[in-house]
């Protein structure tokens, strides 16, 4: 990397280990490292996840249609501690071929059925419990478009701008600004859109906001990277707005502490498997009623 | 880069020019830059487009939906010079606020429905011809936990591997290396996926095979990146086969030219308005029948 005159080899191979922070959870290969069963509670759905953004989108998700009153959606929330490989167990890898978090298993369904990549199980959950995803034909096209683009988008501001601005080994200057510089654009494009409309998708709430906010909101909301005054977060005011809407919803609260494993004691979860278990952070929550 | 002491500064700021091949389309803001309406054709569906590998998704998709009969699917392909800054029109921004290829405006709606992101526009489509998309309701799930993971994976072996191996202005071991062994763990993921399943979601030939093809059928058939010897991308038997069989499909060699304006003459149909005009170009095909 300081070598300007490096030259690739003709085959790549790999030389552990490397990569910075999380290199050890970074192979070229896939497929279960160890044999491990999923650990299977008392509720139809079991999620195995930790909260990081993508894991946030479906416990708040889940969070959402209980306060709806959706008794088919209880779950249980399993920790997978990816910094120790639970993603690699056989149980895991059965659940999510792709080894990453988060995995839901419905047990509902006549045999379990696996719902893998955090777009997917949203659209899982809308579609199973008939919410936030709107029935009319324009609106529903219109919330797909953006979960889509959220999916198609976080790689660059997570696995490409938060990767070499906080994690990598060094920091590098050309990989920087090229991801700081779609970071911002990506920001602009959720601004835009919400100059225009309350939320992402139009006048309802919806799994694409439930999808962007974790990343997006996240990062207005000076949570992500520490990169807020790095990329003058500030200049994007209409998506700051939202982001504080959304944040104040007592669904998003809980289910930002779900499978957490960091900050204050009222902000972590590891493990939910009951109402109750949340019910007892909240109330510990000086931010809380 | 070169410099192994680089210090991000307080607060990024856009120097241009940067960031190699591409540099030119990519900016920190979003929106238009000038004004120009979308043409619009005869046709039901109007696609703005060009063929790259999220370009050829929708081309294939239309074209197997043609292929089964359907009239509704008939197409105007319009050619957006993302060199040229097409995406960057007002009408083009209209249509998808992320000025990225592939979108789609469906004329056939009571007012006119803007599908942006290749893999929203498959699902819709999938949605609307009932094509594509198993009926069954696990094996829709399958199908589009694939299809989520399929638009979430891409970034790193196009936005990443891609840039930094082919594109960037040199080359940069790190994020090289950091790349290189991501895209190989996806090839994995699809190679042992594709062990046990004719295609990639089981049994049935879906939107999921049409999203993953262009990227990882055309990385295993040698045609992304001058990378194949790099990647060993040969390990990768299963994959390997599969991607010979989809390539085999007569709409998947018709949908790879349309909007393509590069390779040999019977490869490239930058327009497309009518079957005839795909048709001319089939009968040049030395491989066609």
């Amino acid at each position: 990397m300081s070598d300007p005159t490096y030259t690739p080899p003709k085959v790549w191979t790999w030389e552990q280990p490397s990569g910075g922070q999380f290199a050890n959870i970074n192979r070229p290969v896939s497929g279960a490292t160890h044999e491990k069963d999923r650990p299977v509670g008392k509720h139809p759905l079991q999620l195995y996840s930790l909260a990081t953004p993508n894991g946030v989108k479906v416990t708040v998700m889940l969070e959402e249609l209980l306060a709806l009153g959706y008794k088919g959606a209880e779950y249980d929330a399993w920790l997978i501690k990816i910094n120790e490989g639970d993603q690699f167990s056989s149980g895991f890898v059965e659940a999510n071929p792709n080894s990453k978090i988060p995995a839901l298993v419905d047990h509902s369904t006549e045999t379990p059925t696996r719902v893998f990549e955090s777009g997917s199980i949203l659209l899982y959950l809308a579609e199973k419990f008939g919410e936030f995803l709107p029935k009319d034909p324009a609106k529903r096209t219109e919330t797909l478009n953006w979960l889509f683009w959220q999916m198609g988008s976080a790689p660059y501001l997570g696995g490409g701008f938060g990767h070499f601005y906080a994690y990598a080994p060094e920091k590098y200057q050309y990989p920087i600004d090229r991801f700081a510089m779609e970071a911002k654009r990506q920001l602009d494009v959720l601004d835009k859109a919400l100059a225009e409309r309350p939320y992402i998708a139009g006048d309802d709430y919806t799994i694409a906001d439930m999808a962007i906010f974790p990343w997006y909101g996240g990062m207005v909301l000076g949570r992500a990277y520490d990169a807020a005054e790095f990329l003058s977060v500030h200049e994007y005011k209409n998506l700051l707005a939202w982001a504080e809407k959304v944040d104040a919803r007592p669904a998003v609260g809980r289910g930002r502490k779900v499978n957490r494993t960091w900050g204050e004691d009222h902000e972590q979860l590891p493990e939910r498997h009951d109402a109750a278990d949340l019910d007892a952070k909240v109330a510990l929550d000086p931010a809380a009623e």
